[in-house]
């Protein structure tokens, strides 16, 4: 099998680190494996490289941070390299440029567009790991790019894609994927199998373990995902194509947000344009508004209502407040801070009638008042007040049954 | 004029200082010129990554250390260039392969072969500054190499030599090159002016403001070369190719190197291939010897003496009375420690007689005795007992008359 195995900043942040993932590799490539690990820069390196670069100017050039970022990565891959040698292996690092992932040219967010797999696979050939620098890139006139946060998995994923590797592990803290945060959860349950679109439903909702382009691309290219613990042997949970016997289970999972702030505009003028007009600019402001709903239009006038992060709701208001005047005078802008969004995912929810109206009752028997209501095909969201966060996932988790293994 | 500044670790030690590199940078652009500046790692950032791999592996692989070392100068060159921006000017990184300085394979002591001046040109006519990686460069294959310790000032000249730059400025922390270090001889004197042999012999003595390679690489291409202090704008020392107003300065300059000591073997069999017989095992155990003197051939006898660095000498011996069993009798090796090189340097010397006669005379008015000779076209060096080195250095100072300016 050819076996890609990503490992983020935690899992090499130390010397010591370093050398267990080089003897899961090559562990790994003595079962008779091709082995081409990817890897993050060292926890806390790439805060402080950027530091270095703030400390210089507080809106740099995004090219030259790519530069100096770039650099945490291959920090690692070298060291890694090293540390399969010193344990027996061999091994070789290759740089974004060297593999060639090839990106647009939006610095510190880019795109990837292209992997050229020959370097990697010259490197498997001869009979060596092959240790790929994540997180970065180079676009098509040679600068070097990188891919924005959490990156890497990205950067792992696409290169399992290029490579049609047969998997692509994700090695990372937790077990895998759970039914809900077993924090909050105690009967929470990790899922063997799960499905790109439930994971993109769930990595966007707030579980961490998968960065949500990875998935992205993993659907794309239907590449196998294997989410797993680097503390432990465990199988962990398969990101896979949905398969039949998934729609057997209604919901796979529970999650909630934090911090999540709600603005009402009443009386706006109902025209073409004029949801436009008011989120635009929220957006160059760079504020990202998540669920919007647009309701109750009377004599020609209508409400709109979205929430987005309570940490920008103080200059969204500042920002509304003086644009929209000629949109609905000031005194018609209402907002709420301290909320969540309580969400239940599945893909069998498409064939299953009465999801969101069970979720509704559940939260009801609670007494727990829902603000804002919006579903997409495989998951029903509701905006509640975040001091019920907790005891709806509960709630949620053990009425739609998915404590029982 | 087209300008290559270098400045080394200690000039961009810190932001402060990277921040006065950059306002040196744009007064020189403003001045009308363009500019391509060289940098080396921020100092101790390239011990503190070669101490991670050591931490690995006590005889890293050099190509993964060559991947990880270069990392101090790509992050300088970011930031740098940030700095540029911040101060008002227009300025972009190049690493080693977006230059592409191709060298040969030989990680962590690479040699460059070709420089192409495409991509450093096309940042020039931007009207940006140019800020190109010291240290590092790319093979044919793409692999990152570096070329050795103080391997930014050959970087520099090189650049210099590629894009047949008017000047390469060599920015230090002393005001250029002196007739002996001030701090031995009070009256010690700046050299405005010096030819490259004479550096070269200067370099190699133990005068530490330019390395070596880059004076061979200055000499080769003709690149005049200007060490230059980075604390103030005081003109410093030119090297240049040889100029006929030279040669009337016999001496130009007096050197002593430290903690040399001295092997003899004598009764060695006086054929073809002994000294090599000899040198070999040392070279291969990385010994560098220095001064080699053959004399006293007697009944097919001979006896060889040659110097090399006190810090080796344990290993020397024993390495000899192993090896050199058929050689010649461990008890006819004789060594001796604590001594120094003393040298005067200077192309005049060409022509003027009596050079060595005035040395030796000098030496022998302070009842220094002179345990070897070694000379070339360009220089006299004698070994000495340490203890008389400074003493030495003042006396010939005096005597070559090279405290009058």
């Amino acid at each position: 099998m050819l076996i890609v195995q990503k490992f983020g900043g935690t899992s090499v942040g130390t010397i010591d680190r370093i050398r267990n993932v080089a003897r899961r590799a090559i562990a790994t490539q003595q079962q008779g494996h091709d082995v081409v690990v990817v890897v993050s820069a060292m926890s806390g390196e790439t805060n402080r490289l950027l530091g270095l670069a703030q400390q210089i100017s507080s809106i740099p050039d995004e090219r030259e941070l790519d530069v100096i970022a770039s650099t945490g990565e291959q920090v690692t891959v070298g060291l890694l390299a090293l540390a399969i040698h010193a344990e027996g292996g061999k091994a070789s690092s290759l740089l974004g440029h060297q593999v060639r992932i090839l990106t647009d040219s939006a610095f510190a967010r880019a795109r990837i567009q292209d992997i050229d797999d020959k370097s990697v696979r010259e490197t498997l050939r001869a009979g060596k790991i092959a240790v790929v620098a994540g997180f970065q890139g180079v676009d098509k006139d040679g600068n070097i790019t990188t891919l924005g946060r959490g990156g890497s998995d990205t950067s792992a994923v696409a290169v399992a894609a290029a490579l049609k590797a047969d998997v692509c592990e994700i090695y990372t803290d937790v077990d895998g994927v759970y039914t809900a945060d077993p924090n909050v959860v105690r009967s929470a349950r990790k899922v063997s199998r799960i499905s790109y679109e439930e994971m993109l439903e769930l990595a966007s909702l707030g579980a961490k373990v998968l960065q949500i382009r990875s998935v992205e691309f993993g659907m794309k290219y239907q590449v196998p995902i294997h989410v797993r613990s680097s503390f432990n042997d465990n199988e962990g949970t398969w990101v896979v194509p949905e398969e039949k016997s998934m729609e057997a289970v209604v919901v796979s999972g529970v999650t909630a947000t934090r911090d999540e702030a709600k603005v009402t505009l009443s009386g706006l003028i109902d025209k073409p344009g004029i949801q436009a007009q008011v989120l635009r600019p929220l957006a160059q402001a760079g504020i990202v508004v998540d669920v919007i709903v647009q309701a109750h239009i009377q004599n020609g006038r209508t409400n709109l209502t979205f929430t987005l992060p309570g940490s920008d709701l103080a200059r969204a208001k500042d920002i509304l407040s003086k644009a929209g005047a000629d949109l609905c005078p000031p005194e018609q802008i209402k907002t709420e801070e301290n909320l969540s969004k309580v969400s239940v995912v599945g893909v069998g929810m498409r064939s299953h009638a009465g999801v969101a109206l069970k979720m509704f009752e559940i939260l009801a028997a609670d007494n727990i008042h829902i603000h804002l209501i919006s579903t997409s095909e495989i998951k029903i969201s509701c905006i509640i007040e975040a001091k019920y966060a907790e005891l709806a996932v509960r709630s949620l988790h053990d009425g739609f049954g998915l404590g029982q293994a």
